[in-house]
């Protein structure tokens, strides 16, 4: 398919952008080419579309039905009875809200894990995304549960090769206290057999820390270390208890870390992650918005001005994290965690792209476009959304939205009933 | 003028509301009132408006020019050049966008402190909005200048008659270390003549502390108290540096505090308001955005899940400001801290009310209306406002926002080139 962007502001300046097949063939004043689908960019800025490093994406359907309380409460008498009685349909129609919300959101890629992996995958494929999906790899450290686990992962990376390029199988250890050594071992090197990412919760809670020193006498981070399973593959979901020792590793391993500071702070985990350390030490990292039930809303413009806001308030210096620099960790950077294509909106290049909608008050005027949108949006200013060189959004509408909010109200509310 | 809003969510149940000039006459199913204005409320919520405790308005045209900056380069080679040169129009429209920002956000109220007042006072009006507006009274400690202040203050109290009921004149000393002791004092009995607002920024920096020591002998707090100016007019805004000590006489003078956290935490100023703290003490406080320089989004919505998810992580404790007490801290509260009527959606009540489109993903599913408010959205989820008994926004869309944006665009610009 041809898409041709016209007139459209790209790095300040007004630009036609002519894509076939997902990739920027021309950019140019006054493109002559010819194109199945033109698009009016008028009053409009292209951009590279968000990445969002974490998500449970079905548990949109738990959005504000269990906050403001004690974590304990919150998992063990509201999320864990609601999760074991969810069906494959529950999880399909909570994905595709959550792939509605963050198209509008202008994310057109997640890194998900949860539970009715094909239920997750079958949704993604519909809304034309890209989705990291990995199921929830846990074995509450039981030999039993562990080989049935790995069983099931390598029937679930053979079924995946039907979903794509829209999935794309990733293994999801859920984190060191429920995953014990020998499965952590067998992940690894499915991971390096395949080339397939590891996408693990990573030291979101002290309690993590000071469970893998009592179990096996390591840090969380070293421990890690000595099976091997850190690599430019492995991604660290929170990380807010790395500290200077566990940040030199991951350096040197070449592991990923995603950010969440949105789901921290209404956790009260206690401790945010050190950014200026990551960006010290040159460790990679992104934003993720974490599943409904922790952040209702999966907006990545409104992660990254939290986390803006909070690196420099912490650091006692407004200078830290400019906007650009949020902007890019969110796009730019994210998309080299994840090993897609470049992501800057150059000829060659292969990005998804959203248009902004420069029309509005909180845009105006417009001095900055990065600091506009990081600090003066959210994910609404986003008008159009071409994902996979196809168009998924056009004047904020979404083919096929009615019957999604429809059914997902539906299954959210005989969830709660069942 | 009669609206009558059919078949609307209030507390979760689907009814008719009545309102004339303003005032709420009926509420009930089934409504067979007349009315000039008839609003279909299906698939809305009908809820108090929004009010703004903090604001710079005007500021909207510096929105995005000097972010990322330190405090003093910010101020002294950005902000204060272009404040010298803006002109009566610049105010004008800067605060006109600055209302559509507001109205488009669920704001009807604001409290304004701003240099031109009456062309302040004139957009104010003209939006059909309420606020309280005071001219920045600033002598810098010295004697004539006080004197100029205190005539220009007399005559915009006699002229600000004529914007009534949109505008309600307000005093504004801008802070204990611009302001002389002198022009505290005749602020003190001009407040307590003729009943008017007093509107000061207060304890934002640990300065400001150090200043009063060293000046008076005296903290802040009880520096002002000694001249006795703290009263149940007293509007401090920020109140970062508040101390137990403070807190006790604050709320033993009936004083109100402006809480802005967006705004603290962009400037790094330090310290971040100590919520329990007036929670425990039952010092009335309410949300402000603060101006476009430092907070760059007019977005309350915003503002009460910073505060929430910050009070939550500070304290340790994610049951602190659940979203429905947060959602009223910026409604009921605020209104009582401005002396506004009831504000509350009750027969006999007068707020102004907005409908929030609950046809969207973010609100989807909905267990808890203030939850899915505070923690999954935004002020785009505001589709119709009314204010002083009128619809200023309907549709999300606010007569004359065209040429708002053509004219603040044409004046920002046009300033920065002067």
């Amino acid at each position: 398919m041809d898409i041709l962007i016209k007139n459209v502001m790209l790095n300040n300046e007004t630009k036609d952008i002519f894509i076939k097949d997902g990739k920027i063939l021309e950019i140019t004043e006054n493109s002559t080419k010819k194109a199945d689908k033109i698009i009016n960019g008028e009053n409009k800025a292209a951009l590279p579309s968000f990445i969002n490093g974490h998500t449970h994406a079905a548990m949109t359907l738990f959005r504000g039905y269990a906050d403001d309380l004690p974590l304990k409460v919150w998992l063990e008498e509201k999320i864990w009875p609601l999760e074991s009685k969810l069906t494959d349909e529950d999880v399909y129609w909570g994905t595709k809200l959550a792939c509605l919300e963050m198209i509008k959101n202008g994310i057109t890629v997640f890194n998900d894990m949860y539970w009715h992996w094909e239920a997750t995958a079958k949704a993604v494929c519909e809304m034309g995304m890209r989705g990291f999906i990995s199921g929830v790899f846990i074995d509450m450290l039981d030999e039993k549960k562990s080989e049935k686990e790995i069983e099931e992962n390598i029937r679930l990376f053979e079924v995946s090769k039907k979903y794509a390029p829209y999935v794309i199988f990733a293994l999801g250890p859920h984190a060191v206290y429920s995953v014990s050594k020998k499965s952590l071992e067998w992940i690894r090197d499915f991971s390096e057999r395949h080339n397939i990412l590891v996408h693990m919760h990573l030291l979101e809670t002290r309690e993590e820390k000071t469970f893998t020193e009592e179990k096996y006498g390591l840090s969380t981070v070293d421990f890690l270390n000595s099976i091997g399973i850190l690599s430019e593959r492995y991604i660290g979901c929170h990380g807010c208890w790395i500290d200077e020792h566990d940040s030199e590793i991951l350096k040197k391993t070449g592991s990923k870390i995603v950010h969440m500071p949105v789901s921290n702070l209404k956790l009260a985990v206690g401790r945010i992650i050190p950014h200026f350390l990551f960006k010290n030490k040159g460790i990679k990292y992104c934003f993720g918005t974490d599943g409904c039930a922790s952040n209702n809303h999966l907006d990545i413009i409104e992660t990254i001005k939290f986390s803006s806001l909070i690196a420099k308030f912490f650091t006692h210096d407004p200078t830290m994290m400019p906007a650009k620099e949020s902007f890019e960790l969110a796009t730019k950077t994210a998309a080299e965690i994840f090993f897609l294509p470049q992501w800057e909106i150059k000829e060659g290049n292969a990005p998804d792209i959203i248009l902004i909608d420069l029309n509005r008050p909180e845009l105006t005027p417009c001095f900055d476009i990065y600091s506009n949108i990081v600090y003066a949006s959210n994910g609404y200013v986003v008008d159009t959304v071409i994902s996979m060189g196809k168009v998924v959004m056009e004047n904020r509408y979404v083919k096929g939205e009615e019957e999604i909010l429809k059914e997902a109200n539906l299954k959210a509310k005989a969830m709660v009933k069942r």
